[in-house]
Formats: structure tokens, C-alpha cells, sequence
């Protein structure tokens, strides 16, 4: 009646999205308790300072929702000895674990200050090449290098290349979804369906454990959602949103699609762009801006439009992105 | 490097998306010229009363826009000779101009009052009717009853039962896309997942040019969205509620999964369940209420849910259950 993988894939998105809500109604009221509210960063709108208070760190809940991937993926585990999903679920996990830190050292001294912008840069590195050696290894790793939408592979990258240009790729992404974290649930929002693509696309590729994380995530940040819309009880954190990035961006190199990222991660490209931009302009021009506020989706509220209307518009826009990036990739399988 | 039909829906999805907001820009203001300012039912919810004046029929914009899929299905229909697509168009146009009819008389009486009820409900049988023979002896219908999630097929109906319960099938369904439409955007954007569904599932059952159909309608809706989204500029009238759900239940049909309708029609459904049992246990009960106030949608108006609340849950369960419909519809190609 079922195919085995559907089932997973099911039985995960089902775990992962009971799992948030429970965990949900357990954590939040325990943040809350240790008074885990971040102090809303200085240099954020002023309107803002009425979030002072929420607590954060909320980005546990899909995290430990998400680790029943491990549970789930089991029989495909046993069954393929592929183990793939475990490696990228240690990516995002050490992502998290360094976001957890800081999110940690921050509500200890109630200031918006944790690790210095090296001491994290150098353990996102780190991070990012313990996931490609172990890939590198377990010859999870293609080198050909493809395009949605086109048949055949462009060219096959040099081992080390390819290496060094993903460890900037993975920092990159991972920094990129956290700066998209600066509106009640849009983070999460818009990773849910990015999630769901990289659950679809590993069905196709007929790579049933993989599937199982994704999968798991989606459900979770499904129910995280019911948390983290607007108005949110908890934000992720940076705990959250550098677990996100290391996800999403783990999922297009266990893939070997990580130029899919130029499409299902078009939302997270503009948000960082935006920042760059607006302080590059602002060096170059002493003082000149390009957008009222950055990242985008403060420019955004400044000309109006409500949270939950820039909530809507960027998850549809990625919802888009999602489904001309299935177009693109499905000709590969 | 594209596939065809790859390159087909993606250019029938684009058209339908310009089409509707280069017509919106055209049709809008015109339909407020012409006072297509709809009365608002007097057994609705009171603070709809503001909406009074906001131009109806404005599903005029995303049906011509998805006339157009007749110029992008044509390389199918030449290559294969299969015109199913253009059939469901005509269901969906038929019922269209049966809800443009009554919305016209509402238009020029000034008053709530189309066709009257049984009026109405024969030129619907008529239209499902002219369908169904027109699908029977082109062939494309099969009368192998299938459910999602079951690999084989759970019997054969007898021509004459299946044409029967079709008729009301497909009356029963246009007139519960007619029930949801009732909180700004909420019929279009339930809607818009089910037809990316049979987009995406037409192209799984390798009917390319059916596809073409749902697909510009994908881009029609989302592009009349921006119309039609909360705080509305132009109602769908009954004139877009009934080519919806003529589209949905025809292209069900097309697909021979017309039981993949409980699960991606979900919303529907519990609109009109809702109805029913509210009238049906008024009358019981010689006066009481089941729900605030039927369909369900002004029940949780009346709960205190704003309208785009309920538009994003209702929007969001359709997604969910889109999914489970084609993990459930994948196992039979």
C-alpha cells in the first residue's frame, strides 16, 4: 500500500511537528522563566523594544524535534547503511551549539554581546570543515558541479577548490539565514518550505535516509510556527537560526546541488545583500543610505507594511523559488 | 536542456501571473466604474458592512488570464492530439457564466438576488452534465475507482453510477468553493496550492497538456492575489467562485482521482459541512447553534480571529493536505 519511503517521510513530518508542539508547551514557559528574553539589539527599530522580553533560545524546540530524524531514519539506515542525514543533522547541530553559546553568554551578562564576530567566524570554519572532510570521506561529495535546468553537469571542480569555496559558502549561508531572523517567524517561515524542497528532492534522488531530516525539520518548524508567527511567544535565537542555516546549506551539499541555493535560498541572498550593500554605500558615501533601514525587512517596516505582510511576501516569494528550483533539479533524476 | 513540458508549465504559469495583474490594473477600476459594487448579504457578519462598494466580478480578471492556456498547451495539443485541458476550461467556463449571470442581475437590481435557487442548480447539472459526455466519448474517463495511498484500484464503477454520482460531485464541489469564498483572498488562496497541485501531478501522470490548464491558473491566482488579498480591492463574485470550483472538480475528473478531492478540497468541505450541520440542527433544535455563525470562516471571525488569521490557516492546512494528497497520488505512476 505504502511505499517504504513515503511512509518515513510521513511518520517524520508527523514526529518533528507533534514533537515542536509538545516541546513548544514545555520550553517556552521554561525560557521565560530563566528570564532568557534577549535584549533587543540597539541599532534595531525602536518599535522593536516592545519585544524586549521575549524569550529566546526558542530554536531548542525544532532542534530537539528535528533529532527524532535519527529515530526515523533508522530503518533506511540499517537497510542502506547511508547515513548521510546524520552528517548534515552534526552540521546544523554545531551551527546550533555555537549559536546556543552565544545566545547563552548574552542573557547571562543582559547585554546584546556574546562572542566576538572572530571568535564565531573561526568556530563556523571549523565547523564547516569537520562536515566536508567527513563528507569528503564517507564519499558523500560529488565534484561536478550542476545547474538547475541544465541536463549536464558544467564542469568538475579540483578536490581542494571545491572544498575551500564551500567552507565560504556554508559560513556564508548559515550568517545569511541568521540575519533573516529579525521579524517574528519570518526565519522560520520561509526555511519551512526550503525544507520541504530538499524532503522532495531526496525522494527523487532515491535517497530515502537523507529525506528523513529534512522531513522531520519540516514538521518541526511547521509547529514551531504556532510559537514563533507573529506575535511571536519566543524568537529562535541564535541557537535557531544558525541550526537553520547549517540545515539548509548541509542539504545542498549532501545533494550536490549547493547552486540550488541561488534559487530556494533567494530570500536569505537578499537579506544579506542588503545589509552589505547599505553599509558598503554608507562607507563609500560617508553617511549616505541605500534603504531606510537594513537588513531589507526593516526597510520594509519602515515604508509600512505591517510584520505579517513582509511575513507573507517573503515566504511566498521562496515558495516560488521552491517550486521553479523542483522544475530545475528534476531533470537530473 | 529544458524538457518540454518543464519549459511548457513554466511559461504557462509566467503567462497566467502577467496576465492577471496587467488585467487587475485594467479591470479593477473599470468594474468600480460600473457600480459592480456587490451588496453584501444581510445574513452576514455586521462589520462586513464596510465592505459594501468594494467592485465584485472581479474573477473576470484570472479567467481571462487563464485563457491563455490555450495558447500555451497548443505545441501539446498538436503533438499528442490530447485536449483534455481545453475540456475542464469549458466545465470551468461554463459555471463561470452561470455565476457572471447572477452576478450581473445582483449588479443591476442593486439587490443580493440572482438566479433564484432551483434556477441556478439546473444549469449546473446541465454544465456538469455537457462535461461528462464530453469526457466520456473522448475517452478520458476511467472508471477505476482509486484512493490515495492505495496502489490499486478499489473497484470499478458501472458507467451509469459513476456518471451519476459525478453530476453531484461536481455540483456539490463548485458550490463549496462558492461557500468558502465568504473573508477577503480566502478562495483564491486555498485554491492556488490545490491547482499547483494538479500542475505538478498532471505532470507526474505525463499529460503534459492538461497540465498547462492548472498551471496558468496557478499564475492567475497569484497574480489576482494582489487584488484580492486582505484588505480586498475586488471581490472573485460568483462569477470566479463557480469557474474555480468547476476547474478543481474538472480537473479531478480529467485526472480520474476524483476521491484525491477529500483531501486537497479539505477546506471546502468543512465549509460546507459546516453549513449544513448549522441549518440542519437549527432546524432540529427549532433554533440553536452549533457554530457562532456558518460557513465556519465568520465562526472564527466571531472568535476573534482577524481575517487574514484565517486566511493563513486555512491557506496553510490546504498546503498540508496538497502534500499528503501527492505522496498519496505518487505511487500510481
Amino acid at each position: 500500500m505504502f511505499d517504504t519511503t513515503t511512509l518515513m517521510v510521513l511518520v517524520s513530518v508527523a514526529a518533528g511537528f507533534l514533537a515542536a508542539l509538545i516541546l513548544g508547551k514545555i520550553f517556552v514557559p521554561m525560557l521565560r522563566a530563566l528570564k532568557a528574553g534577549q535584549s533587543i539589539r540597539e541599532e534595531g527599530p525602536k518599535w522593536h523594544n516592545s519585544k524586549s522580553g521575549t524569550p529566546t533560545m526558542g530554536g531548542i524546540v525544532f532542534i530537539c524535534a528535528s533529532l527524532l530524524c535519527a529515530l526515523t531514519g533508522l530503518p533506511a539506515l540499517l537497510r542502506t547503511g547511508d547515513y548521510s542525514h546524520l552528517l548534515v543533522l552534526g552540521l546544523a547541530l554545531m551551527f546550533g551549539l555555537i549559536g546556543f553559546y552565544d545566545d547563552f553568554i548574552k542573557v547571562k551578562k543582559k547585554r546584546n554581546l556574546g562572542l566576538t564576530g572572530i571568535q564565531k567566524l573561526l568556530l563556523q570554519i571549523a565547523a564547516a570543515a569537520v562536515f566536508l572532510i567527513a563528507m569528503h570521506f564517507s564519499g558523500n561529495l560529488s565534484y561536478e558541479l550542476r545547474f538547475p535546468f541544465v541536463q549536464e553537469a558544467l564542469c568538475t571542480v579540483p578536490v581542494p577548490v571545491y572544498l575551500a569555496v564551500a567552507v565560504f559558502i556554508i559560513v556564508g549561508c548559515v550568517n545569511a539565514v541568521n540575519i533573516t531572523d529579525g521579524i517574528d517567524g519570518l526565519a522560520s517561515g520561509v526555511t519551512t518550505p526550503v525544507m520541504l524542497f530538499f524532503t522532495l528532492v531526496s525522494m527523487l534522488a532515491n535517497q530515502a535516509g537523507l529525506s528523513t531530516f529534512p522531513a522531520t525539520l519540516t514538521g518541526a518548524l511547521a509547529g514551531f510556527l504556532f510559537y514563533n508567527f507573529y506575535p511571536a511567544k519566543t524568537f529562535m535565537g541564535d541557537t535557531g537560526s544558525l541550526f537553520l542555516g547549517g540545515a539548509v546549506v548541509g542539504l545542498a551539499f549532501a545533494l550536490n546541488m549547493p547552486l540550488v541555493l541561488l534559487f530556494v535560498g533567494l530570500i536569505y541572498i537578499i537579506e544579506t545583500m542588503s545589509d552589505i550593500l547599505q553599509v558598503g554605500y554608507f562607507k563609500l558615501t560617508h553617511g549616505k543610505r541605500i534603504f531606510k533601514m537594513a537588513p531589507i525587512h526593516h526597510h520594509f517596516e519602515m515604508c509600512g507594511w505591517s510584520e505579517i505582510k513582509i511575513w507573507l511576501v517573503f515566504v511566498s516569494v521562496t515558495v516560488a523559488m521552491c517550486v521553479l528550483a523542483y522544475f530545475g533539479v528534476r531533470i537530473w533524476f
